[in-house]
């Protein structure tokens, strides 16, 4: 009987951290591809649009205007997912039309006030203010709400409406599934052995190697084990960091490095833009021990063969579950051969 | 203080199927989109495209001819996603980097030899045909494996590759992730209450009639309570059926003609072939009770505002929890507005 081989046989990884599988199917790789071919991204844009409603000085969709900000600048949402004082549903009744009040507050995080310059491209100090403004924005917000969900999403594939480098910041009043699963998977590996999931399993990577995109002395980004977009990531903190707002200067000074080296590599890879929604998990702000937790971001980008061909999680992934093409190891050997330093910029 | 209002105010509903949350952001509505724009798909297609290799006569990607089939016609996917003797994975060692065997069959369902028909073209005959193969397979595949998926991806949007009217069916050694879900929800409630979950609530619904589209004598669809997707339906029997091989010669009758007054209103929607991921959840051949379950469709389509705008479900989305901006009874009601009569076919 043949012996197993992950690049040619269709086997399961099983996502430690989230409870659940991924089918991997890397001889599916080989298929031709007929479908969808999504335009690249390779615009040059110019520092300043006047039609770009997150640039200095303009006015938004409701009419406000932006200050002539420079760095990072933050403000609400001018349409809201949530309302920080909607009323509550009636909660008792029916078992089969259960509803729950959805309280919080959503704000949009522009990077920079250089409409050109996405997350690489940006100066490393430059970056790391943008890795404080992270930082303050979730202290300010876990104040008051016990989830605060920081993440960009980049990209017109990814949903995203406007080029200017920014992300968002939703807080809520309720600690939303996934994060929810990942705090069970934590929990449960903290109380058998005492240490954060996540550290053990960095500290695994750091060894076998194979999947480990890049690192420096406090960070490491890794396509993990059970990944399940094409390129997904991993970043993860090298010592015990619960949530964003333990992070120390010298965390945040290698956080900045790594997260520019993580996204240079994903542009360099295809040569374009990069799309991807990313965003971060820590621990919640909801009075219990947060030592389980282990501070991360994750990196889920479409892209697949180019930048033109992506994968659709569609049909079975929907209906059964998630599915992939190529292996984990496969996708991290294609990052570590891409070279840090962007396809663009111009180094400091 | 004000009066909760679900078409004004931010809230979540529960999913009693697969116990997750879906946040509820109707005021998102308003919001103007300066996103993507996705193609309209109102081509009309020839019957017979000698480029397509699904249509009768052709060459396939791997060089197989297909025969000159009318009517259904199945046949091995080329490049399956599951292979049925692939060698078992090393699933002792680290519970970090656990795998599992992954075995099964793929295979593709042509609806018709006509490459210009959706299944709410075809007629009433042709699409009670489509329903007897879908029977026919999930009897031969589940005598071989415990689940069996069938389901169809419509539009380069949901990741089809080619326009020719079929859809898949996968069959695999264990029952994924959805379902799973799916069957814990059904078994806890069939003990608590005796019946099955999906019946009492299509009852309910049936009761309330404001997330109903459109029922038959024997079935009927839904928005359902805890939709995701903006205009996502639930297709049940109105009688106790657990699965697609239990289906007696009425109920396929109403099952066609039901689907094709549902895809209708899809299409009429928007005036657009409309984009879904569909497919079928029915009692696993586990060896288990079956009464938990009842047979039902899902169809998730992803547009929301018109035939180029969707919803993408992104960013806070993947890294925390499901979100829709209008609601379901909202969505039911476009739906039910929408006619069922394609605005191409001719009637029979
Ligand atoms: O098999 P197809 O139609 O080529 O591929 C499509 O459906 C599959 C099953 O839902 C997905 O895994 C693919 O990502 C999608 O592009
Ligand atoms: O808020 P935006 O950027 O307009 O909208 C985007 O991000 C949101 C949060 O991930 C999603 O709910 C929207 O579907 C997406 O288009």
């Amino acid at each position: 009987t043949e012996r197993f081989d992950p690049s040619l046989h269709s086997h399961r990884r099983f996502n430690a951290l989230s409870g659940r599988w991924v089918l991997v199917s890397p001889q599916r790789n080989l298929r031709p591809w007929q479908g969808q071919q999504d335009p690249v991204d390779v615009a040059q844009r110019p520092s300043h649009d006047a039609d770009c409603y997150l640039c200095p000085g303009n006015s938004r969709v409701q009419g406000d205007a932006n200050p002539d900000y420079r760095g990072p600048y933050v403000f609400d949402n001018d349409f809201p997912a949530l309302q920080a004082d909607a009323p509550a549903p009636d909660e008792a009744g029916d078992p089969l039309l259960r509803a729950a009040p959805a309280r919080g507050t959503s704000r949009v995080l522009c990077f920079s006030h250089d409409h050109s310059l996405s997350l690489p491209e940006l100066t490393l100090a430059a970056r790391r203010d943008v890795v404080d403004t992270w930082c303050d924005q979730t202290a300010d917000l876990g104040a008051r709400w016990p989830w605060v969900q920081v993440f960009e999403n980049k990209g017109a594939m990814m949903g995203c409406s406007n080029p200017h480098p920014h992300g968002q910041i939703w807080a809520t009043d309720r600690v939303p599934d996934e994060p929810a699963a990942e705090d069970v998977a934590q929990r449960a590996w903290f109380v058998k052995n005492g240490t954060p999931l996540l550290l053990d399993y960095a500290e695994r990577e750091l060894a076998a190697r194979e999947r480990v995109v890049c690192a420096n002395d406090n960070w490491v980004a890794v396509v993990p084990w059970w990944a399940t977009w094409p390129f997904e990531t991993l970043l993860m903190p090298r010592v015990r960091v619960p949530r964003m707002t333990d992070l120390s200067p010298e965390l945040r000074d290698g956080l900045a490095e790594l997260l520019g080296n993580l996204t240079a590599r994903y542009d360099n890879l295809f040569g374009c833009s990069f799309p991807y929604s990313m965003g971060w998990h820590g621990a919640a702000f909801d009075g219990r021990d947060p030592s389980p937790w282990q501070l991360h971001a994750h990196f889920y980008p479409p892209l697949m063969r180019s930048a033109q061909v992506r994968k659709f999680m569609v049909g079975y992934e929907m209906l059964a579950e998630a599915q992939r093409d190529l292996t984990a190891e496969q996708a991290a050997a294609a990052l570590r051969a891409a070279s840090p330093i962007h396809y663009r910029a111009v180094r400091e």
